[in-house]
């Protein structure tokens, strides 16, 4: 099977690594902002980032983007969201009528409405069709991803394309499952960058000893996860699956957005902490998130919501993070 | 009001703190193991475990079970559950009709079926007589409880009871949900430390970054608590908030089921691993629990649960760990 990833950064090499162990023709297409990395690849060093060898995969440069989309059998949206559409209108006019699997995470404006939507939504309104998109789901970290760790992934779409994606994908380290309900999973996989840096505030306020504070603001995390999903026209079960529970678990155990959060609830000025830690080229995938998830649940009257209202107060607002996590007062 | 406590260790002391807090008139009582602990508290230092005062607290020792449940309003049964029915049966004669208020977790072998049962099913065949008892779900690591860190836990039982613990207990940092599921409470305090044992057995066996593969056991732990609180007539909201995925969390994220499980992992035999964690003064509930949930499953012909049964072989019939975890297939 012939199969395209878009992006060759950390998830989209790690999932053209995935491909290649299914023994598929496997090309990876950089985009304008991976050519320093394809540069790396093409003279046949380790990806610069996986550290791992992306050798049997064929690398192209930004510029091939329509050589690298013929014939696809399936294409893999592995760019960030920033990008999505930039890319994804570049790749139209050469992009086969084939599923888009699409491990990107989070909201985008729509250029129609200018409200929070999902991706796909989005992508389709710009375009001015729909994709047969896929939506990716669940936690998955990319290096790990990349070496044959046990994975457990939800993909959401019609299911024709779940199950072609999860036919060509799936393998003995790689669960897939599958659901129709892609606006359950691409709402847990936008919404738990936003509250795991929510965990990690209890991490800076209270210190190494808030084990019960932290696995309460989990389970309230469920629970508005829930709320928000559902009154999207969501499924509750999605979010007590790989794409809510298991995702947001990874994410609030380690990583950026739990470390900003940690580093904000010691009482530094969010914007200041995310600065610092873009500096340092560590992106922060909640800062953002928080504020896409709080517009998108005020332009829907979506709530009640107290934890992200909090998390928005804290890390937009400017507030004191202590008074704001001792009067919050959340749904028991 | 009057509380009684029964049962001096980490988290009847942890509750006598929070009923104090509370302004109540507090006993705590201690079981004829806790003597040790009875004597140091009573020369006014502090507590043992806790390293808390229990000034205010009376404390009385194993003999005086009589007297500390004169008069009382609520009790709080905090003894573990090897002890339950020993201690309920010497307090029976003395206990008044007031609300039991249990932390204890676990499930017990039914002396009239011989099935393994919740506690307070088995309590009320002992005694011949139901317990108003409201069972103490989520997660409450008990010098958090003690020293006011937010808290959520989640009582179980008839609604006027709860009402009367919740009443009694709560406070601005210890959120109290009510529910009626006591089934679904009880089971999910009994098998977190089952499943929070099978998620360190990852840690073990691949090492620290198999941050994809806990994530994935955690998600099959609810869905399998959740079947296994299903079909025993509980619900399944209950799985989803403070006393299962909540508890989970705090058990997974730290303590010595995980550590027992990551022992395992790491190719040593169950036994070894808990004979030594054992004579160095740790409990591993995990190891027992195991062997109870899967008693229970397997008594009722509940599944599939295919995490617990690969955890039952792994811990309880010296199966290979690695290839165990390698052929799990769970539902996806």
């Amino acid at each position: 099977m012939r199969v395209t990833v878009l992006g060759a950064g950390y998830i989209g090499s790690a999932m053209a690594c995935v491909a290649r162990r299914r023994g598929h023709d496997v090309r990876l297409w950089g985009t304008w902002l991976d050519d320093a990395i394809v540069d790396v690849c093409e003279r046949g060093e380790l990806h610069p980032r996986l550290k791992l060898s992306l050798d049997r995969i064929q690398i192209l440069r930004s510029g091939r983007l329509a050589e690298a989309l013929a014939g696809s059998e399936l294409v893999v949206h592995a760019v960030n969201s920033d990008g999505a559409i930039p890319v994804m209108t570049r790749a139209a006019p050469s992009l086969p009528a084939v599923p888009v699997l699409s491990v990107t995470k989070g909201l985008l404006a729509s250029p129609r409405t200018g409200q929070m939507e999902r991706i796909d939504v989005v992508l389709a309104e710009t375009l001015g069709r729909p994709l047969r998109f896929v939506h990716a789901g669940g936690p998955a970290k990319a290096m790990e991803l990349a070496r044959g760790v046990l994975t457990w992934m939800q993909f959401a779409g019609a299911a024709e394309d779940t199950g072609l994606c999860a036919g060509a994908m799936a393998d003995e380290t790689l669960l897939v499952g599958q659901t129709e309900d892609r606006t359950g999973a691409e709402l847990c996989s936008a919404l738990k960058n936003a509250y795991a840096t929510g965990l990690g505030l209890w991490d800076g306020a209270i210190g190494p000893d808030a084990h019960n504070a932290r696995a309460a603001a989990f389970t309230q995390a469920i629970v508005e996860m829930r709320t928000l999903v559902v009154a999207a026209g969501g499924r509750a079960e999605t979010v007590h699956g790989p794409a809510g529970v298991g995702d947001l678990h990874v994410t609030a155990a380690a990583g950026r957005n739990r470390a900003f959060g940690e580093r904000v609830g010691r009482g530094k000025a969010a914007r200041i902490v995310a600065q610092e830690m873009a500096a340092a080229g560590e992106l922060t995938e909640g800062y953002p998130a928080i504020a896409a998830a709080f517009r998108f649940a005020e332009e829907r009257g979506i709530g009640p919501v107290p934890f992200l209202r909090a998390l928005h107060e804290i890390i937009w607002e400017s507030a004191d993070v202590r008074s704001v996590l001792a009067g919050l007062r959340w749904a028991v």
